[in-house]
């Protein structure tokens, strides 16, 4: 096992009703800024409801945060933070809106010269910065950003990373009701999204992690077992209540704690989204099956070991075992819903030279947890991804 | 899965040669009180290294806490708090002293009438306290305290419980290797310890709680796989290192949100240690087996999965299955050395009457995760134990 410091103090309020608790948890006195996305929690009522349990608060809106949330777009709620004295910053919808949330807190107490440059530097851990207490209210299971201190923000056909000690939210609710109202295909987004975030902390190389092994197994577990029926039963509440709370473990430090870390499938995704606007969930669902392929040799033991626990693989040679669990691998994501391949979504093989170009124009030239996978390589996985 | 609140703010600090870090994580002005138990920490040079670290910081230091802590012992380090207007509580040692070290802040921040009635009140989650910020060097991995707000103490032949979210210690450090020197008992009970928080939170009864599940079942596979091998290979880190994991992961909070828990075999066992002084790890061992047989019907259905995903038992009938997990669970302990019957302790049937009397007169005479295990079923699970 590697050193690790594990430090998460978010506080998390999880289940039915809990909404109505808000109002305990803001400072009375405080002036709330509540940031949302599109329409759906004004169709759906939550944002009533939130106004509702904030009572006699001051309290400013601002909506539009879009999907893969703009530096545009933001820095216009920078604008009314600083303007109106905001106190309190409440996020109010799914990982686009608290990952928003947290860079429009990091921008609004940023003292540097250009804000532009938080989105170089906004992923030092080192850089003390002040912020605001934010909270979330969360209607989407998907991105764990509702318990931990990162963000992803879009800019100039880029995605970049934030991330600073200084954004976990002081707290997060989790009602699994209010995330019953969503389309089926964000469900399985989300389902996907959660899978990836644990395998990208998981499939690497063994250090003898056995606790976090066995968490991240859990979460895999678990999501295949309610994946397709989250999705078929969205009022079930317990069904639900599970994939909120794997997918809120998936990314909170937990399970990357002392073990090596990938992300290649995130960094590739990123640029697909950027690129072509496809949906994040379903960027990762076509990468990770074909990075497995290529990345077979790396991952040997640890492909094993996801075959044999999380599959339940048990019988072949090993070079079988790996195939069947990266096939089972794809045919779960494929049973949600999600496509599995570029073609799918009308990317031909022409386009690979752009999704190569934008990794090297962003850096990302050797990545994996061992920075050996060079841009060859991207193209390799990208190739079979077709 | 029922509601729950998860908060636990607690900085873990974790691997090997971490403790020359304490000194970036306690104030630099800060008036320290370093507490400990008996001679081990300084025999084995922890002390030494405590304090080199600490520079030129003002330190007092406190030693002799026992296992079991007691008051009388505790007050008097309250006393030094008071006077010296001591800043920082810094505990060196297993749970004991961790325990102990809470307390000492809790009464030491207590401005009621009278300090023992922390004992009956301290427990309340809702008793608003001040406190003084506190940290831990942890020599023995068992009791979870590092990573917790509980403790429990002793006094006039009782243990009683605290607990109070203003008791998270603001950092921990755990590097595997200060336990190196443990003798096989400690750490055999360590194990046990740990293995009985991971079942009073999960052999309940069912609420669907996929998440908390797997990671109660992660546990004890870990356990099982290291159990005897860190007893036999004290300075192999990587084993240890998971063990010292397992034992804070087991009861920081994350297994026991949103389920139901039980607490009896705790609770039977602080009157074995408080009667006879048996080591509170063996009092476990001695009455979850019998707890188990007597509970059967109670527990079927998560006794059937412990079964089944922890001892790989999957043929026979139902009650074949059970009565084997029990029986592996028994040889489990005795493999680590440690002996499950109260007459390997010199415990004889006559002896019942005392511990049922104890019971009785510290109020628990409805315990369980149901509160239907009266004074009776105590009686019957003691005779089972002999």
């Amino acid at each position: 096992m590697k050193n690790f410091d594990f430090y998460n103090p978010t506080h998390i309020v999880f289940g039915k009703n809990r909404l109505e608790e808000l109002d305990s948890l803001i400072d009375k006195n405080a002036k709330v800024l509540i940031l949302y996305g599109g329409g759906s929690v004004i169709k759906f009522g939550t944002l009533d409801k939130v106004k509702a349990s904030l009572k006699n608060r001051k309290i400013i809106e601002f909506g539009g945060i879009e999907p893969n949330p703009k530096y545009e777009t933001l820095i216009k709620a920078v604008e009314i933070v600083k303007k109106e004295n905001i106190d309190f910053l409440l996020a109010v919808g799914g990982g686009s809106v608290m990952d928003g949330t947290k860079f429009v807190n990091l921008a609004a107490n940023y003292d540097g010269e250009k804000l532009t440059d938080l989105l170089k530097y906004g992923f030092s851990q080192a850089l003390t910065i002040k912020s605001l207490p934010m909270g979330a209210v969360v209607t989407l299971p998907a991105t764990g950003s509702e318990m931990n201190s990162g963000g992803v923000i879009s800019y100039n056909h880029g995605k970049h990373v934030i991330s600073n000690p200084a954004l976990f939210p002081k707290f997060s609710i989790l009602d699994p009701t209010l995330t019953f109202t969503l389309p089926a295909s964000q469900v399985a987004n989300g389902v996907v999204d959660t899978f990836i975030h644990v395998v990208e902390q998981y499939v690497t190389y063994p250090v003898n992690a056995k606790f976090q092994d066995r968490v991240a197994e859990g979460i895999l577990l678990s999501l295949i077992e309610i994946g397709r029926e989250t999705i078929d039963n969205p009022e079930d509440y317990n069904i639900r209540a599970n994939l909120v709370w794997c997918a809120t473990m998936a990314l909170n430090g937990l399970i990357g704690a002392g073990v090596p870390q990938d992300w290649t499938t995130h960094m590739i995704g990123h640029e697909l989204t950027a690129l072509f606007g496809i949906d994040h969930g379903k960027t990762l669902a076509i990468l990770q099956p074909a990075i497995w392929q290529v990345r077979k040799e790396q991952k040997r033991e640890k492909l094993l070991q996801y075959a044999e626990r999380v599959w339940d693989i048990k019988t072949g040679d090993d070079d079988n075992k790996i195939d069947l669990a990266i096939s089972k691998t794809r045919d779960f994501f494929e049973s949600l819903g999600v496509k599995t391949h570029l073609s799918d979504y009308d990317i031909t093989a022409e386009k690979i030279d752009d999704i190569i170009n934008a990794l090297e124009n962003h850096g990302l030239t050797a990545m994996s947890e061992t920075r050996d996978l060079t841009l060859e390589i991207s193209r390799k996985i990208l190739e079979i991804a077709i």
